[in-house]
């Protein structure tokens, strides 16, 4: 039996307190897994006189996680603090520094500053992991970096932000409205300080960034991935996408394509039918494409006490048991950059828009997309009460840039009222 | 850069020549991911002359696998030759003794030698993988091994036969029966040598065993695996089955329960909006209950070139980054052996018998139930024109015990012809 693994964890909120439990609760398991004891040695956290529901006896305290990472009796730097930057980055910088493995599930710190991260862990010859960070326990960072190290990955796919797919599988199921359903996840606590990291689509396109990364052996460029956010989906989508045998989910798309990388997060209509259609609530689920293995699906819990601390305890079973691999599959510097391409693979589109009712107002609106090169399959007008008439459309397959031209031709035609609402039919 | 990692290919059917594809093809790839060559040395088959439609140019020819395996310019002896016994296993032996990593595609090998070939390995410090005996291109061993390392794993859970899971979504699909199903799978090619491997759930079955082994930390036990195939299922099944809301799958299951370890791979009814029941054609998936991430699942391709290549290729990579893993997750000297439980988690079951067209006929069938404890939940008789009716049972939850007890009484009623079909119920 090896030398004890020691590990200092910084940030005791949900997640830390679910690794605590299992380091305690299955000393014997990890130990006869690993070959050797897995241990936590000190421990630092905002608040030392919280009651967590767990001990911390026996742990040294740190008020700075700074000088947590830089102890001596620390072999692994568990980060669980969260934020892009401030003390989170600065503490991973202090560890790696100090010679320090690090595990953290900092969506935000990877896709910002993962490049420069992993390039001072290699400089260090250390690894930095970060399986908690991409759809909770679902081991998908290890699937891609390891499992299917043998294939060239031709799209990374899922959803993975359980609180938006909670939202629209409620407003689905229940007919209550968005505005309805985001105060219920504010009550359940289900949502970031910052909502619009959920429902804006930034946390799952940290996600996504740090996903392609891996796929295609590029630098994480999370400013290329395009975002938009679920807050303008509304019952009406729903229902107009389900009566067309689809449903609506946040959905990441990662494709290396003939004019670069392109990377989204957007709300698209998905076949209810297909494994992506069926997920409910705050279920995650990956869709991994690889030129040998064809389609992987991975599915499992997104967020929680339990699959965060499981996935991190992954990365700390795998350092324990003397597995060092680069941090995002290959050497730091030799991931290049890509050029994004902004949705360049064509797609048909559902629009939504208000039309005044006005005599050929619908004839304008044609004439204004088929002018942009966009065709439709499907127009369908409402009954309505009000002066403006709701009006749906389904085009043929466009590009993006046709149909940005076409919704800036909109205005020009004088009869819609409002933003029209664009989105993406991605046949999975 | 180190020093180059060098392949034994031992056996050039459909996997291997996938394998040879992918390192011929991605060498690059695969070196900038393993911060190594990859590289293949020697090949072994049965037949040197074969056109394989891959070039086997600048590899040595070894006619013996055993000598192959021996080779001084081989890292790792890849095993895809097949068949428990014989000269796979002989191969294997010499590498491990010979002081070679073992990677294997080989089910039967490890359902029978799991235990020996581990504790050879590891007495020679060695590691056997074996990702591409166990669902094909879906990296479970690893998810189970190492993502999920941290849990306790509750239940492990699958389709892990696609011919087997071809043929009943066929069924349902297109109306055929069994046996015109099963000759397609004889024409297509989806059959093993022997058939009844596949569709006597005997593959599976080793699946299970080699799962089961890492899952709960116990000595594979092939032989206590609970084996039912499924050539006993009619189009009636399927239909009757469909009516309740469920479609009948080859389902393996290993579970710890507190009388011991239950293995069963059989036809079982599952919920048909389950992620299981939705499962079409030679699709696998591997569902995982863990303590601490509660439920994950994994689906891909069971079988292929490709899918089973990456598999294949997915092992070869972490010995190639330098990761050594106990072969079954813990070293093979602290596996424990399990005490086999048969079925005892209580289920309802679904049966189907012939009974003689007299009277009182179906009031004996339930007494004989009744006496044996198990009760029923509902009952039907179907319309028939030959001296014998279709029945169809659906009892409460029961025992398996009861439900055998049961099924012994049923001749003595002297009504029932033939032997009663029974399928557990299984709420996924």
């Amino acid at each position: 039996m090896s030398t004890p693994l020691r590990l200092g964890i910084a940030g005791l909120g949900t997640v830390g307190v679910g690794v605590v439990k299992i380091v305690r609760q299955k000393a014997a398991l990890l130990s006869a897994r690993a070959g050797r004891d897995v241990v936590i040695t000190a421990v630092s956290a905002r608040s030392r006189d919280k009651d967590r529901g767990v001990s911390l006896k026996g742990y040294a305290w740190e008020d700075d996680p700074v000088a947590l990472a830089k102890r001596d009796d620390v072999d692994i730097f568990v980060e669980l603090m969260g934020g892009s930057d401030g003390p989170a980055k600065a503490a991973t910088e202090a560890a790696l520094a100090a010679g320090k493995d690090v595990v953290t599930a900092n969506k935000a710190m990877l896709a910002h500053h993962g490049q420069a991260l992993a390039e001072q862990a290699e400089d260090k010859d250390r690894v930095l992991r970060f399986e908690a960070a991409v759809a909770g326990g679902i081991p998908v960072i290890k699937a891609l970096t390891e499992g299917l190290a043998g294939n060239e990955i031709t799209r990374v796919m899922g959803v993975m932000n359980g609180t938006c797919n909670y939202i629209l599988t409620r407003m689905q199921a229940t007919g209550q409205g968005y505005d309805v359903l985001f105060d219920e996840c504010a009550r359940l606590g289900y949502l970031e300080a910052d909502p619009n990291l959920d429902v804006g689509g930034i946390d799952a396109g940290h996600k996504l960034a740090l996903l392609s990364s891996i796929a295609f052996g590029t630098q994480v460029d999370f400013d290329a991935v395009e975002l938009e956010g679920i807050q303008s989906i509304t019952l009406e989508d729903i229902r107009q996408a389900a009566d067309m045998g689809y449903r609506i989910k946040l959905l990441g798309v990662a494709q290396m394509t003939g004019r670069g990388l392109e990377q989204r997060m957007s709300p698209c209509l998905v076949p209810d039918a297909s494994p992506l259609g069926q997920l409910e609530g705050g279920t995650n689920m990956v869709v991994i494409d690889g030129d040998a293995v064809g389609q992987v699906v991975l599915r499992g819990a997104g967020a929680g006490e339990g699959p965060t601390a499981s996935a991190v305890m992954g990365d700390v079973m795998d350092i324990a048991r003397g597995f060092r691999v680069s941090t995002f599959g290959m050497p730091a510097t030799a991931l290049k950059q890509a050029r994004p391409a902004r949705a360049v693979t064509p797609a048909a589109y559902y629009l939504r828009m208000e039309l005044q009712d006005k005599p050929g107002a619908l004839a304008r609106v044609a004439a204004a997309l088929g002018e942009a090169g966009v065709s439709i399959h499907r127009m369908r007008q409402y009954d309505h009460t009000t002066d403006t008439a709701p009006v749906l459309i389904v085009t043929h397959k466009t590009t993006r840039a046709a149909l940005d031209a076409a919704l800036a031709a909109l205005p020009g035609t004088g009869v819609v009222t409002g933003d029209p609402v664009a989105l993406r039919i991605e046949e999975v």
